[in-house]
């Protein structure tokens, strides 16, 4: 079976590799998996990283190490990345995504889903609506983690929201803070992007076109992955507001802080989400993702897949 | 009289002043100021300022412009230091902290206490209690700006706190902190001002010999007042903990943000806090600071008195 390998020098190649068989976890077989942003950092030597990428993924249950897992044997599922320890203090308190021993699909000592198979506990899988396509249900972990906002800060329809970057990641952020009924805009660089988001009704603006004062916002969301993005956030959020910062990228930001101290800004750090809410956005249509699938590509065809996917939406391989 | 003024180009010089005279306001005979980290700044360049520095102080009523200003007259007061419009949406919600309009005590278009007199609306100022001496009261307003974290926060006894910092203002938020029950650990380059904060019983430790991976507190406070403060915050804490920002510098801050993002940390900026329990605080010795007053300086030896204020604790001007 085929797994797509990158080397820690970044260069990734198409190899023959063994069926993960993890004991107690799930053999998942992987029929479509979305290349995000994260990704091409990897590629580009984020982390360090060495292995198989890839961590949105949809797939069938084949095998299952324990009694939960065979219950799903055969369904299509999509899989929650981070895998804990179990015992410490940050799993046995339910958080596994901060397990200081953690693995994370893909990305952290586990291979990922642009493969033809990966293994997950079942406790990390969710079936996903017969009804939902497998290019829907692989925007289910980036959705889930948009949802993590909404765990971490108050949104409801008196809040003012801007999202930055009108990249694959930023449009479903603008989409899921609008389901929660904010004032949601959507500032980018790139027309193209900034239409299709519209024609999603999202309302959007070119970035560099809001006025310098117009610090007004209750929440501003950097989804730009770029060291700028912080400082233009903060730029644009009232006093006492809060910013959430979702731009993981090689190196340092050069920021002013005052502004921060000031204003009294709150900025907030945020990754993973709750699947279950993200799901039920997909399936009732809240969150829209056909229009933002810029190209389906075999798995071997990796390399113009992954060249897509630095200019455009979202790349998904179809195994 | 006297007021000690500072030109665009950051020279003080002690000149004749008028009386202020602001309708509405009471006029306030200085008796004692502190000097705090933000004038050393504002001397060096910070905000561009030009004007009377200083707003830290106490003193006494002596005429007033309203009827809530009239009972005050005689008596000894302290004085919170924004003073808004009256009109905006931030004056009408009663945070006039966040007045875009707002003039702030010596810092933002209205002169500051390193004065013979100064003039403030009736509704900034607080009565301190008569036997809580000049030398103390001249700490309740860097007080309140550290029980401002005990309103952004929630601060208890399972609080496990650093402060970074062996500063003036450190020393203040550490024993802030203690008194609402948090452990807390004084984190700071100064021999000497950690022995002034052991002598009060705040446990200290010598920046750089806490071990690489203690990332390990719930909360942690940048008061170092330098660019590397918040990295070092952002390092020492666990994930999904706070750090609370006070360092007001100049320029920008060089900071690895995807540590911000995996650990999901939250980042608070904190400015001015409440008068009523810093001054509580105060009276019942929960914060004590006779230890932290370096030395008492006249307004005329301003020069020997900012130079002081760059190495030690606290340095007070005695009008």
């Amino acid at each position: 079976v085929r797994a797509l390998i990158v080397g820690r020098g970044g260069a990734p190649a198409l190899a023959d590799a063994p069926r993960p068989a993890v004991p107690g976890e799930c053999l998942i077989r992987v029929r479509a998996a979305g290349i995000c942003g994260t990704d091409l950092q990897l590629l580009d030597g984020y982390a360090d990283f060495a292995g198989v990428p890839g961590h949105e993924f949809v797939g069938e249950v084949e095998a299952a190490g324990d009694e939960r897992g065979r219950s799903l044997i055969g369904r299509r599922v999509v899989g929650e990345i981070n895998v804990g320890c179990g015992a410490c203090a940050s799993c046995t308190a339910g958080v596994k995504e901060h397990c200081p021993t953690r693995t994370v699909l893909g990305i952290v000592g586990r291979p990922g889903a642009f493969a033809d198979y990966v293994s997950l506990p079942a406790a990390n899988l969710h079936a996903v609506p017969d009804d939902m396509p497998d290019e829907a249900a692989v925007f289910v972990e980036p959705t889930a983690a948009a949802c993590r906002i909404l765990e971490q800060t108050r949104v409801g329809p008196s809040t003012r929201a801007a999202v930055l970057g009108d990249g694959r990641f930023g449009q479903l952020i603008a989409q899921t803070l609008k389901a929660a009924g904010a004032e949601t805009l959507l500032v980018g660089r790139h027309p193209a992007k900034l239409a299709i988001a519209a024609s999603l009704g999202v309302e959007t603006a070119v970035a560099g076109s809001l006025p310098p004062d117009a610090a007004r916002f209750d929440l501003v969301v950097d989804a730009t992955g770029k060291p700028e993005g912080i400082a233009q956030a903060v730029a644009l959020v009232r006093p006492r507001g809060v910013v959430v910062m979702k731009s993981t990228f090689h190196g340092e930001a050069a920021l002013p802080t005052w502004p921060i101290v000031v204003h009294e800004v709150t900025l907030v750090g945020s990754r993973c989400g709750p699947f279950r809410p993200a799901i039920d956005l997909l399936a009732r249509g809240a969150v829209r993702t056909a229009p933002l699938v810029s190209s389906v590509a075999r798995l071997e065809d990796y390399q113009q897949a992954f060249a897509a996917a630095r200019t455009s939406l979202k790349v998904i391989f179809r195994m």
